[in-house]
Formats: structure tokens, C-alpha cells, sequence
């Protein structure tokens, strides 16, 4: 894999090209102690539990209203695209969409007190600017809500809607009153985890990215397709080593597990981040 | 509805905000007698019909081998769909995209004999480019397949893959000898028409256009969502009206039909284009 640089004209890469795709979770902002989404259901559950008696007894409902965050992390993906069922549908994508921007105004998270907006990675935000500037095309393809990040994310990192590509439910058209509705159903559409990042890729872009960075082994098959091009390829991966102004994870972790793909990247020769040696700072400045 | 005009600063639009989308099918290019994402479908059916000796007593199949083009259109849309998914599947998507641009570069209009990519309408190629030039992010949101568009729509009116929607079959992410493939699956993801096309447009775009060109009813829906915003908006159909030139055909029209949006494009004061009258020149000159 010959890798992307900025200078050397044998490297020049035509504009259409230049498609750059980032994780959301754990590569442009922080993931622990879970999903930041998951703060957001939490919330949203139990606003709605006491129409719900039911979620007292079953998992992950239980866990999750219980603050047991062990608990949800231990139901695992299913358990995630369940959570996320029953709070992401039965509205229309515009009653959605303001519930995640109050959610997000007023929520702050449980270890920094900053509004989670505030815990996206500076390093990461001069990256993505850095190649806009350059004439790419930055693309987020996240196993995260593409409706929930789509509420704040433009705003967060300058990427439109349509650059922001996520895990997604069914839609369905209706009209009520004469007026035209798009309403979020509890069905899966495409989980863009995984494998499944690829088929987001090829579905919503329709090129082969030239580069790609991520965290987890849920990005792992992003990174293969991206470097599996021909011409000058970017892999990359956040490697969480900084306990102390983050957190430090990978290979045991039950949020963004780190192992298969850190042994691919160093077989592979695919760049490594460390974050406690490579970044001088994490967040953004608190705002005085 | 106020209309969009090219002028007056009360209708300026901000940037963001100027989304166009277009129907393709009967709006960008012709679709008759069947829409030709067919003829391609035939000629791959009859090429493997020797492997599938079933076919020949099974509908749609029997119709579409034998070039009973009425017997196809008379299977309807999931009549389409099986035909789509028997012809479009279980190879990957570079070999697929390869299968339709050899195709696309040989087969010919039996009627016009002009290659397919030949019978895009210069009033809409010229509209295309205007709204660009006025810098507007121009998409096709259409019930034919992506894949398929894909492969040749760029080159034919500039938009690139990423603005090209359409009806859209699961992929699957392998590993072959080490190298990762996405297979196409017979397994349908989006029907992107009628109710379709605004969840078509969410999913992929994450906002509302706030111009829209159709042809048919399968584009009502998109209309109605596209005109339900608030500012300037713009409605058009394109009434297929020259026999002449082109085809002429609405209410009755087994492909294309157009019966319930002309008369809401009536009642609501869409633009209607009335190609007899309207269009100087239908198709591009032909190379000489």
C-alpha cells in the first residue's frame, strides 16, 4: 500500500478521488464509558418507562434504566440495535431530530461535566479541516445513529447530512393533516458496523475511499476496503492510551475493542495513533 | 408555494439549501417502450437463459425472453424487481458496473437505434447545468437501479455517484483470496419510488430539496415533499406530449403512467412541461 501524502507529484490524486471517511465513535469524539448515544437513550427511556412496565424486567431495558452501564455494555450489539429501536421510532424524523438537539444543549457527561459536543478530539478536527482544505471529500460511516448525528454533527465537524452516514432505521411517507411526514420505524435498516461499513460506503458514496481512519475493530473491514485500492491509500487508527486526559483501551474493552484490527494495522503497515505520545491536546479548550 | 426565480433578493436561497433533485426514467431520459433499464435485463436474461431452463414457463421471465414487452410491463413493478434481482445479483459490484458499460456501449434503441445514453433530453441536461452553475447540488432520485445509473450517469449529465439514488439490492463484504469484494445480493434494500423517493431522499441526503423534476406518478410523493417546505420551492413533471419527437402517453401508460400527479401539479400549480410545445429540441444532435 503506497501511502497518501501531501506533496510529490506522483501522488497527485484527481479531486474526484479524494474521499476521506472517519469513524464517529471513539475517532472524532470519545466513547467511554459507553456510547455517548447511550446517554441519550438512557435519558430518552426514562422520560418513557412509565408508559413501559415492561422494561423493569427485561434486558437490556432493566440495565439501562438502572444507570447499569456494565449491564447494557454486557447485551452487546443486539442489545445496542434494541435500545436504540425503542427510542429512535414511533416520531417523524423532525420531532427526532429536536429531541436530540435539546438532549444535546443541556446533557454533559458523567466524568468531564462538558456538553458532549465539547469531547470531540481537537487532533482529529484539524485532520478533517486539513483535508477539506486539501479538496476532499470528508465522510463519516459510523455504527452510531445517522439520524442522531446528523442532528449535531454538521455543526460539530462541518460535514453536511449527506456526508454523514450511520447505523439506520426504516422511514415511512405518510400524510397527516394534508402534510407530509417521514416517520421513524422500528426496523433495522443497515447496521454500518463492521462489514457493514463498506456496504454504507459503497451505497451512500459509491466510490472506494482513499482514506479511512477508525479506532475499533468495528472499523476493520473500512480499512480493508479503503486500502484494498490501487495509488496512494490512507488506514488509520486512534490507539486509546491516555488514562490520564482520556482513556486507555483496546483489546479487552466491551465499547470500541481494539484487538484484530491493531494486529492487521501492524501487519499491514496501516498507521497507528498513539494518543498519549502523538497528540498535544485531546479536546478542544474549555470556553472560559 | 412560492416558486424559485433566478432573482430578487427575497428569494435568495442559502447555499446549503439549494438540493435539486430529478426523477430519471421519462424525466432526464426516455423510458419507452420500456423503461431501458429493461432491454438490459433481457439481453442478461437470454444470455444465461440456458442455466435457467425455468424461465422459460415462469413470469416475468417467460415474457421478457421471449420480447413480449406488453407481458412485462403487465407483471408490474415486482414483476420489475424479480427480474432486477435475477439479473443483478450474485456477482460483485465492479463485475456488475463492467456488465453494464460493455452493454451500454453496444446496445441500441430499437426504435431510434441511437445508443442509450443518446436519448437524454437536451432541455434537461441544460437545466441540470443551469441549477450547478447556480450552485446547486443536482441528484437523481430515481426508481431505476443505483448500481445500474451509476455505472453510466456521470458521464452522461456530470453528477457524480454519490448524487445518484436509486432502487437498491442488499451487498454483502467478503474476503476473496484476501482481497475484499462486495457482493450483490438478491435481496432489494430501497425501492426508491413513490413513498419511496422522499425516504430514498432522507436516507441519503438528510435534507429537504427544495426543487424537484418528475414524470409519473411514482413521482408524486416525491413532489409533495419536495413543495411542503417552507421559501422557495419549484414542482415540475415533464408531460410526455410529442409522438412525433418522442412518445406521447400519460393517464393510460403502462411505464411512466401519469394520472394522479398531473392532476395534483393542476390543482396545486406545479409546472407542467408540455414537451410538443415547450421543447425546441428533444434528444442531443447526433454526432456526425
Amino acid at each position: 500500500m503506497k501511502k497518501v501524502t501531501a506533496t510529490g507529484s506522483s501522488d497527485f490524486v484527481p479531486p474526484e478521488q479524494r474521499i476521506a471517511v472517519f469513524d464517529n465513535d471513539g475517532t472524532l469524539w470519545a466513547e467511554q464509558p459507553i456510547y455517548f448515544q447511550f446517554f441519550f437513550v438512557i435519558d430518552q427511556l426514562q422520560a418513557q418507562s412509565p408508559q413501559h412496565p415492561e422494561w423493569k424486567t427485561t434486558e437490556p431495558f432493566k440495565s439501562a434504566l438502572a444507570g447499569d452501564l456494565k449491564g447494557v455494555a454486557a447485551s452487546g450489539e443486539n442489545g445496542i440495535v434494541q435500545l436504540v429501536a425503542a427510542t429512535h421510532a414511533g416520531m417523524t424524523t423532525e420531532q427526532f431530530a429536536r429531541n436530540v438537539n435539546e438532549w444535546m444543549s443541556t446533557a454533559r457527561h458523567p466524568k468531564t461535566r462538558r456538553v458532549f459536543t465539547e469531547m470531540v478530539y481537537q487532533p482529529m478536527l484539524e485532520l478533517v479541516h486539513y483535508l477539506r482544505d486539501n479538496g476532499f471529500k470528508t465522510y463519516i460511516v459510523s455504527g452510531g445513529g445517522q439520524d442522531f448525528m446528523r442532528a449535531w454533527a454538521t455543526a460539530a465537524y462541518g460535514i453536511p447530512p449527506e456526508q454523514i452516514i450511520g447505523s439506520q432505521g426504516e422511514l415511512k411517507f405518510e400524510l397527516r393533516d394534508g402534510k407530509p411526514v417521514l416517520m421513524k420505524e422500528a426496523k433495522v435498516a443497515l447496521v454500518d458496523d463492521g462489514p457493514g461499513k463498506p456496504v454504507g460506503i459503497e451505497r451512500f458514496i459509491g466510490r472506494k475511499p482513499i482514506f479511512a481512519f477508525g479506532n475499533s475493530d468495528g472499523d476493520q473491514q473500512m480499512l480493508e476496503w479503503t486500502a484494498s485500492g490501487d495509488g496512494a491509500r490512507f488506514a488509520g487508527l486512534v490507539h486509546h492510551t491516555d488514562a490520564s486526559r482520556e482513556w486507555a483501551y483496546d483489546r479487552q474493552s466491551p465499547v470500541g475493542k481494539l484487538d484484530k484490527a491493531l494486529d492487521e494495522a501492524t501487519a499491514k503497515g496501516w498507521t497507528v495513533v498513539d494518543m498519549r505520545k502523538d497528540w498535544n491536546a485531546v479536546f478542544p479548550a474549555e470556553k472560559k
